[in-house]
C-alpha cells in the first residue's frame, strides 16, 4: 500500500558551495548517500522518497518559505535575514568543547573611536546581512547607512566604511585584520527548517522527523565513543557512585563468577580524565571504540 | 612441521593500473598489507606464504591458466575474453543498493538505424573485447566486422565505426556521448580464480580458501553495521516479530532486572528505516558502530 | 579546589617538521586536539592544563633538560646525541610485525674496503649525530674524523667522505644509493621524557603519567581489533584450549539456552589465521570491529 | 620639484577574486608589479605613486564614484548595474578572433513557452543584475518580478523561477544546462574608469592616461608578433602590394648589395597564412618573435 | 571564390592520451589553437578549414589509411606496426643535442643467456608491437612465440616471458628494471602522414603542406635563438671567418660611422661557446632573444 | 687537440633543497640544461666538460675549499660562516628595484629591553650561523651564549632564548612573529666561488670565467627588455638628449627617406615612464620584446 506519487517525494534543500561537502558528509552519516554529478542539477540520492537540491545557504529559507522546497538545512542567520516564515524542526548544536557557533558581530578598526552601538549614528556600515543589521540599529535607536557588501568585508573596514557586520567563530580573522568587536548581533546555528504546508502533511512530517532523528543521531556520535571494561562485581557500586559520567551503563554478568562487563556511551572529551580513574577503581581490559550513530 | 619451501608460497595476481588502489585496499581490509615500491617489481606483503604480482586486469586470467600465477583477482569479462581455463573460487557481489555490476553493451549513436543485433549484418564494430563480441554475433547468426580498439571507443561510434561494444556501470558516459544501448553482451563481477593444478594441491587450496573467506568477510562488512540497544524484556518478542530485519540478534540479560541488551549485525541501508521503529517499540540507548569484517 | 595557577600548566614539546603531523595525530587519538595556526607560535590545545610547543626533534631533549619544557616526545637518539639529563617516562614500541624501529648505522659504498669498525682508522665520516658517532668510535678504539652533515648525507658517501652514519628503518634508501651497512650504532624508539624537577612535582607527575597512559592506549589500539562471535557452550572449553590467542575473553550467556557470546581484543595480525579456525570450531556470526584505545 | 604628498598618489581599484590573477598579470605586463600579502589588505606595488586596492568587481565602480578610489578596472556591466557616475577612460577590446565579450542574456529552459520579452509578463526572473534587468523590462513595457540571485543562477531556471538573466561568453554553460537564450540585455567589456574629480586633477589625469597607454600596449602585444625576413630588393614592391597585411614594414638595407631586411609587427592569427606566401614571394630567413608591448 | 563545402575541410588526427598535451602545444606554436571540451568529442580549432580528432597514437595511421582522416601526426613505429599504406609528408627530427629519438629494443634480464637475436629460437617474447617483432624475427630467420602485452611489459621480462620488445629513449627505465638491451628493432620519429587520395586533392595537399611548413617552423624555433651585436666594420670579416656558426648574418650599417649591427639565428646550444669568442673578437652589446618560428 | 681527460672536467656545486629549482633555472638560462634523476646522485648536464653536484647551500664552500669541488654557487654568508678560504669569482647582484639582498639580523621580541648590541651581555642567542654571530659579538666586546638552532628559530625568541640571529629579506616574517630588528650582522648575495688551485689551472679558470659570463648575461636579461621604434631623423638628436636612458641606441636608416629605426636595450623598470615620453617626442611603432641574455 504505497502512498500516491505526488505525496511520497520530499524535496530537501542543502547548502551549495563551501558548506556543501560538510553537509553531504553529515547526510551520509545519517544514512543518505548523495552523489553530485556535473551533468545534472539534480543530485542522486539513494532514497527514492527524497529529492535533493543544492542551493546557496543564503537562499534556502526563501525557497522553503515559497514552497519550492519542503524542507532544508541552513543557518538560523539566513532565516532571519530573509525574514522567511518557516517551521523550525531541529537545531543542531555542536558539542561546546570542540566548536563554537557562528556569530555575526559589529567590528571596527582597533583604533576606531566607535565603542558602542550609539557611536554608529550617521556612520556607514558594510555587511552581507543588511536586514539583520538594520533591525539591530532600530533596536538601539541608531540611524546609520547600511550598505550591501559582496564579500571580503573585513578589508573595507579600514577605509571604505566606518564599521562592518561580519560572521566569525573564533574572531581570529578579525584580529588578523586588526579589527575590534563592538557587539554581537546574532548567534547562528544550523537548523532543519520546513515549509508550513509540508509540515502539516502527515507523510511529509513523518519523513522530516525521521530525517531530523537520524541527523541528530549522526551528530551525537561525532562527540561520543563506546567504552567497555571488566570489573569485579564488588567494586561496581563504588565505581558508579564515584563516576557519575558513567551514566546508565549496561552491566552484564561474565561467565567468570564475581565479574561483570560494564559498557557505556560517553563523551569523547571526558575519556582522557576517566581512564586513569577507572584503572584506579580496579577496571581491567578497558577499550574505547568509535560510533556511527547514537539515539537515546 | 613446516611444508617444504617449493610448496608454501602462493602466487597471487592483482590488477595493475586504475583498479590497483582499490584492490590493495580490499586486501588490507582482509588483513594483508601490501606495499608497492618503485624500486622492485615484486610488491612487499606481510605474509611470507604469499607472493603478489601486479598485472593488467586484462591479462591476469591468462597467467593463472598458464600456471605462472596460482590464483588472481580479475573480472569475469577477461576470463571469458581470454578463454582462460581456470577454476573459479569466489564471486564478489557488491551489495545491490550501492553499486551496479559492470556490463559490456553494444551501443550505437542515438540516431542510428540499428535497433537490434540483426541490424548489425555487414557493419563494423570497435571494441576492446573482440572475442566476446564475435561469440555474441555468432549466437545471433550475424556477420559483422569486429575491430580491436585501444580505448576511447565511445568517440569512434559517431564516425569511425557503426557500433561499439563498451563497458558501463550506470550508462551515464554513453549517454553523455549521445550513444544508445542496443543489447547487453556480458555482465561481469570480480572473481577470485585459481589455476587447476594449484587448486588440487591441498596446501595451496586451503590458503586460497582462507583468502576467499577473509576477502568476503571484508566486503560484507562494507555494507553492514553493528546495532545495539537496551529493551524491557516484555517488549522483546513483539520487537523481533515486527522487525524481521533484526535476524538472529544476540540477547543478553542486563543487571537491571527485566531489561535485556539486544545486539545485531545489519545492512547499513535499512538502519535509517529501522531506528524510528525501534524507538517506537521502546528501545533505548540505540547505537550504531562500524565493522571491519563479518563472517557468518 | 583548583591547583594554583603556576602549577597547573604542563609544558609539552612535540616534534616540528616532518614528524609533526604524525605526532599531532597520535595526540588526537590519545584525546588531545591540537591546532596549529600560522598566526601564533603557540598551538591551541583543548586542555587548559597543557601548553604545547612545536620544536625540532633534534632539540626537544635540550629544552626539557633546561627546564623550558616540562616534558616532550622525541627519539631516544637525540636524547643521547645531546647528552640530555632527563627522566624517561615511557617508550613507545610499535608492534614488531608492521614497523621496525629506526637505527643509526655506519654505511659505506658497496665496493668500499671498509668491512668493520677498525677499518675506519684515519678516515672521514659525515653524520648528523656527531656525538653518537664519536662515542662509538671511542668504544672501538678507533680514531677518525667526524664531520657534521646538514642532510643528504647518503650522497656524500660516494665521493666526499669515506663513510656515513645515517638513520634507516628498512635499509632500502641505503641500498638504493648502493651503500652497505657495516654496523649499527644505536637503535632509537620514540620516548616521552620529562625534566627531573617537573617529575618531582606531584601534580605535574600525575599529568605526565596520564598522558603516557593515554598515548600508550592509543598506540596499542592501532594494532588491535575487537572480535566477537557466538558459540554453543559445549564447544567453548575446546575453543579456548586450542586457541590461546583468545586470551581472557569476555564470555556472556545468551538468552538462547546453551549458547554464549565470546568477545576479545586481539592483534589485528592474527585475525587472518584465526577466523578459519574459529569457523572450524563452530563459531557463528564472527565480527571484527575497530578500536580507538586499549588499556589493560 | 615633486608634487605635494596629497596629490601624487593615485588610488587604483582592481577586481578581487576570480578575476584577480588575470588583472594582476595584465598590470605586470604593463610594467607594474603588484604583490598581494596575506598579512596586509594593501598590496605592494613597485610604484610609489600608485596605491592598489583589491575589491570585488561588482563594487569597484561604486567606490570610484564615491571618490574612495581615483580609478579602477571593472566591467561595463557593473558600472551600469550600480548606476555609477564615473568617467570612462578606456575600453579594452580583446582581439575578436580569440575571445568574445561577455554578454548578459535572458535565458529560459529549452522547452519553455517564453520566446520573446513580452512573454515574461507576470513571471519571476532571478539574476545578479537586478537593475539592468528591471531597466530592460521597462524598455519593453513588461512587468515581471525580479529577484536577486546569489549565484548558481542557471540551476534555478528549471524549477525555482521562470527565467534568468545570466552572463555568458560562448553560451556553452547555458547549453549544458539545457537553457535557451531569448535576448541579450547588455554587452560588457573591461573598462578603466575614473572619478570625475580625479580626472580634472592634471597630475592624476596624466597618471591615469599613462596607465591606460601601457595597459593598451600590453594587451595589443598579446595578439601580435614580430616578423622579420630577408628579401631581394627587386621583389620588395610586389611583396608589399600583394600582402597588405605587411602594413608599414621597416625596410633596411643589408650589407649584401641588392638585399633588404623587412620587419613588421603583425596579428599572430595571420602568420599561418602569410608564411607560405612570403616564401613563395622569395623571402628567406623568416623568423617570428614574441612581443611584450606594442604602442603605435 | 571559395572552395565548395565538401572540399575545404581537412580532417587531422592528433594523438590522444599521454602525448596529447605536447601535440596540442606544438599545434599552438604553429598557429592553431585547439580546445578540448569534456562536452564534445570534436575539439574546437580556430581554423574553420581544419577539423581535429583526438585518437590513440597506435590507431591514427589506420584511420588515415582508411580515409576517415585526411592526415595525422603519429610515430613512424605505429605506421609500420599497422602496415598502413599512407603518404609520409614530413618527419619531425628533434635537435640531436637535447632529445633522442624513441627506439623499440629487444631486452632481456641482465643475467639472461640471450646475447643475440639467434638465441631467441623457441623463446617467448612479450610486446606491444607484435608485427614489428615478427618481421624482425623473420629477417633473422628465428622462430619464437610473440605475445601481445597490454603494457607494464618490463615487469614481465623477469618471470613471465624470456624477452620483451619495448620502447625506450635513454634506456634508464630498462636499466632500473635490470634489463639489458640485445638489439634495436626500429627507430621512430614523429611523422605527418596523409591519405593518398587526400594528397592528390590540390586544395588538401596545399593545406597539408602549409601545416607541415608551420609545424617545422615552430619546432625549429625551439632549439634556436636570435643573436644581435654591434661591431666595428673592420673586425667583421675576421669574425665571420673565425666563427662559421654565424651563418648568413644580417649585417646593417649603424648611423655611427664604421660600425655595423650583426644579427643572426643560431642554435641555442652553441651560444654558450660563442659568446666568449664574440666578446674576444670585439663585439659589443650582445643580446640573445627568443623565437616563435624559424622558416628558412 | 683535446685536453687530457683529468683536466677537462669542471666540478660545480649547486645548492640542494629549497634553492635548487631556482639555481637550475638560472643555469638553464645561461645555457646549461641539468636534469636531476631519482636514480643517480650525479645530475645529468648537457656539457661533458661539466660535472654537477647538488649539495646543501650551507656546505658548498667547505667542499670547494677542500678541493672536492672546483667551484660552486652559494651565498656569501655561508662562505663567512664556514671560514672557507676560496676565490670569489663573481657576485650576482639582483636589480635593486625588484629584490633585496638577504640580511642576517639580530632580532628580539617587540617588548624586549634589548635595544643595542651591548644589551646582549650575558644573554642567550639562538642562530644557524654561530660563527658569524660570535665574531660580531667579539667586535662589539660583548659576551653572550650562542646556541646552534636547527631552524624555526623565530619561534624560540619569545621563550627559549633572549635573541635570535636570523635571515630576512623584507623583515615581514619577523614582524609577523612580533620580533624587532636590533642590528644587521651581514648582508649576503649569491657568489660564484672557486678553489684556489682550480683557479690557477688555465683550462679550469677559462671554463669558470665563461660560466660567470653566461650566468651574468642571463641574470642581466631578467631585468632588461629590448625597445624598438621608428622616428624622423630630424627628431633624433632631441630625443637622445632628452632621454639619457636610451643609452647607446642602434640607429639604422630606413628605406623611407628621412626616417630611422632606433633600437636599444633598457631596464624593464623605466619603460613605463619612457613610453609616454617617446610618443610625445614623435616615436612611432614602439615595441618592447623579451630577452634571454645581455652581455655588454
Amino acid at each position: 500500500m504505497k502512498n500516491n506519487k505526488a505525496k511520497d517525494i520530499l524535496k530537501l534543500g542543502l547548502p551549495k558551495g563551501s558548506l556543501q561537502e560538510a553537509a553531504l558528509a553529515k547526510m551520509a552519516k545519517a544514512g543518505f548517500n548523495i552523489q553530485v554529478s556535473s551533468r545534472s542539477y539534480i543530485p542522486y540520492v539513494d532514497d527514492d522518497q527524497l529529492s535533493v537540491r543544492l542551493i546557496r545557504a543564503q537562499e534556502i529559507s526563501r525557497y522553503v518559505a515559497h514552497g519550492y522546497l519542503d524542507c532544508g538545512i541552513t543557518g538560523h542567520d539566513w532565516v532571519v535575514e530573509n525574514g522567511s516564515d518557516v517551521h523550525e524542526v531541529a537545531e543542531f548544536i555542536f558539542s561546546k568543547a570542540t566548536r563554537q557557533p557562528a556569530r555575526w558581530v559589529l567590528a571596527v578598526p582597533e583604533e576606531s573611536s566607535i565603542k558602542s552601538p550609539k557611536d554608529l549614528q550617521g556612520k556607514r556600515i558594510a555587511t552581507e546581512v543588511v536586514n539583520i543589521t538594520k533591525r539591530w540599529l532600530r533596536q538601539h535607536g541608531v540611524k546609520a547607512e547600511v550598505e550591501f557588501s559582496w564579500g571580503a568585508t573585513e578589508v573595507k573596514a579600514h577605509e571604505l566604511v566606518d564599521a562592518i557586520v561580519e560572521i566569525t567563530e573564533t574572531g581570529s580573522s578579525l584580529r588578523a585584520n586588526r579589527l575590534r568587536i563592538v557587539d554581537t548581533l546574532l548567534i547562528s546555528t544550523p537548523r532543519l527548517i520546513a515549509n508550513h504546508k509540508s509540515w502539516k502533511d502527515p507523510w511529509k512530517r513523518q519523513k522530516i522527523e525521521t530525517l531530523a532523528l537520524l541527523l541528530r543521531g549522526a551528530l551525537e556520535a561525532e562527540s561520543k565513543v563506546g567504552l567497555k571494561m571488566n570489573l569485579e562485581q564488588k567494586n561496581l557500586d563504588r565505581l558508579l557512585r564515584d563516576l557519575p559520567a558513567l551514566r546508565n551503563p549496561t552491566v552484564s554478568h561474565l561467565s567468570l563468577p564475581g565479574w561483570v562487563a560494564v559498557e557505556t556511551i560517553i563523551d569523547e572529551k571526558v575519556v582522557r580524565e576517566l581512564i586513569p580513574r577507572l584503572k584506579a577503581a580496579g577496571a581491567e581490559g578497558i577499550i574505547e571504540y568509535p560510533l556511527n550513530k547514537v539515539v537515546y
